[in-house]
């Protein structure tokens, strides 16, 4: 299939700082243990557990407190603090997270214990080890943390920090090139056409170039090139063009239908390999795929919703690819609300409102479903795939449903 | 509960090309019919579809082409096109999209013609209307099409440029403020101790402002403002200045421990209302908000598990309703791969693995949740929330495990 042409992009090092969202290129292995030391797990007293073995609120055994240094201890920069050391019969106030001092192995918490000058009242024994986080617990040195082809959440920039690795190795960002073609074509970011005068010089928004470059926003870096009038040589040259500069794949919609002469087909056949033209996904009939100088071009249909689909189907998992991602969405199970019809051999592209019960999820397919009607994007929550061997979908049967999202 | 304290952030009116993720902050109506005209919805020719009625294969009706001067038309900027008007017995060539020329309402598709010379064999009768897009089909002009209060995804942006909406009015992204407290903390991204040494001087990194920079980010523009060291008039001092400065929100991570003199919440306290410090979460026990001059400050625990789950059960929903957000993240429902205690009174975050199998998603808890464990959220993918007012999960029960995500 097409994402059998993807390759990965270039390997980058970037601050961990900045790599909310990308692909991570290889597994991240703890240079430490963490936490790096023993620590209290609860507020309270570090004591050696030993000592409170016997307590009882009725018989309180009594600890001697020894303030410890660190606390007021502002010594100078990277001068090493003289150790505590803890003696039987001791106890040390001691925060949550507070490395646990030499000579403790337990914390007493805050609540059995009452503090009487320079004593402690300690109501309640506690075993060696109890309330301690100890040293590795979390990541053992050499553990591998994150694995390579991990989409980075926050909490994994919480992991590299805590390890103190300040560098990340992922995947760059693929510069993606974007163009419409059609004589049909304005873009409603230039100008505004009077509304009443607009519809009868018979032009339309370029919707497409300003959907695809948001759908690729989040993992890749797409620049909107612009928009091409249905001339041959004019579409050949930019096509060209294009991809002798920056950009690793382009994506062009509008010009692919199979009707009139395809200037864009055409044009991908005469400077590289069209790989195929056409394909069974309804809407999104008119797709294509080219490859040229060892670069992708997708061709994509001019109707927005087609243009999405085959975006959904062709072009999202073969990006996936080419950023070296491993994980796959979750979709939601739910129910079909009613029959789908559809047809062996084609694949169709269903969008879906989801309605939440007590039964679980149900999903509604939204009618008006020509590729040219945007609003059954807008109303839906996402949409479910009818593979091309399954003809159609039985009310009540089970459907996974894709959400939109930021990738 | 602390929702009600969020105030609106103030609308901006940006560029629609700019608004991916962003919240609408009123209905958008459509100025125009969408389609603007009528349209075809498939490639062949435009006709009068009663001069098609009784063909057949055996019996094809032949139809004149009228070139239509559209397609070869260049005219200058702005003129007004000489109209294409259809008459009986005629056709003319057309694409899928292009306006339906006046005097017809069908289109025949290409398949069932034959071109010979200057006329066309048509082999199939089609009702007038047949494979044609009517004007406003998609969207009447005055149509809400886009509602208050959406997150705007890709294809709505697709519905804006259709539309030619170049601006849209949207709620401002709050300005976030980000302190870490504790004499225990060094900034991961400026010092990188020698992992020999380290852990004799028992710093820990900052992971905590790291990671709600990232969870704040795709909603808000947050600013990590740096490490605060436990100290009452430096903790003080610098809450007040960052909110006499631009942000809108403080969240405060650590020093928010109940042991130890709590410098933060005093300080809170001391500078505006404390509202409440201390919840029933777990992880998250030490959490706290308060008031400063109409302003939210959020105290967050010093442990990271805890800081997320704080975040997952208060901060977020404030940001939601901060930015004007109506919507909820669907949750995915899953059986519990096994029985989950808590307590009633309590509420709990709970960190899962999903497992797909034939019989739909379960949900496995991650074990070692202590809240110092980061590893614990790396390894899992989302969360359950156990509500205060349950005693624990059974094995097989359906819960709602929340994904981590972008927002």
């Amino acid at each position: 299939m097409v994402r059998l042409h993807a390759q990965r992009t270039e390997i980058e090092e970037i601050r961990f700082e900045d790599a909310l969202d990308r692909v991570l290129a290889e597994d991240v292995r703890s240079p430490i243990d963490s936490p790096p030391f023993d620590r209290a797990a609860m507020d309270g007293y570090a004591i050696r557990g030993e000592n409170s073995f016997g307590a009882a609120p009725s018989n309180p055994v009594l600890l001697k407190i020894k303030r410890s240094p660190v606390e007021g201890d502002k010594g100078e920069e990277g001068e090493e603090r003289k150790a505590v050391v803890l003696a039987a019969g001791e106890c040390i106030p001691i925060a949550t997270g507070m490395p646990l001092p030499e000579g403790s192995n337990a914390v007493i918490m805050l609540e059995y214990t009452k503090e009487r000058g320079d004593t402690v009242e300690v109501f309640k024994p506690v075993t060696p080890g109890k309330n301690v986080s100890l040293k590795g617990e979390d990541v053992k040195k050499g553990d591998a943390v994150l694995k390579a082809g991990k989409i980075l959440r926050a909490h994994d920039l919480g992991m590299l920090a805590s390890l103190f690795q300040r560098t990340v190795r992922v995947y760059k960002r693929a510069e993606i090139g974007i163009l419409a073609t059609g004589d049909e074509l304005i873009d409603p970011a230039l100008q505004s056409p009077e509304h009443e005068q607009w519809p009868r010089q018979r032009k339309i928004a370029d919707a497409n170039s300003y959907m695809l470059a948001a759908l690729t926003h989040p993992i890749a870096n797409p620049q909107r090139i612009g928009i091409v009038p249905d001339n041959y040589e004019v579409i050949k040259n930019t096509v060209r063009l294009s991809l002798e500069r920056e950009y690793a794949v382009l994506l062009v919609s509008g010009g692919s239908s199979v009707g009139r002469r395809d200037f864009l087909a055409d044009a991908v056949e005469d400077l590289g390999e069209l790989i195929f033209h056409g394909v069974a996904i309804r809407p999104g009939e008119p797709t294509g795929f080219g490859i040229i100088n060892m670069k992708p071009v997708f061709l994509l249909p001019g109707y927005p919703v087609a243009t999405i689909a085959a975006f959904e189907l062709l072009v999202r998992p073969f990006l996936n690819a080419m950023h070296g991602m491993r994980e796959e969405r979750t979709r939601i199970l739910a129910h079909a609300s009613q029959k789908i019809p559809s047809a062996v051999g084609r694949t169709d592209f269903v969008r879906v409102k989801l309605l939440r019960t007590e039964r679980g999820y149900y999903a509604e397919p939204i009618r008006a479903s020509g590729s040219g009607i945007l609003s059954s994007m807008t109303k839906s929550d996402g949409f479910i795939i009818i593979a091309e061997n399954k003809e159609g979908i039985e009310e009540g049967e089970l459907v996974e449903v894709t959400e939109y999202s930021s990738w």
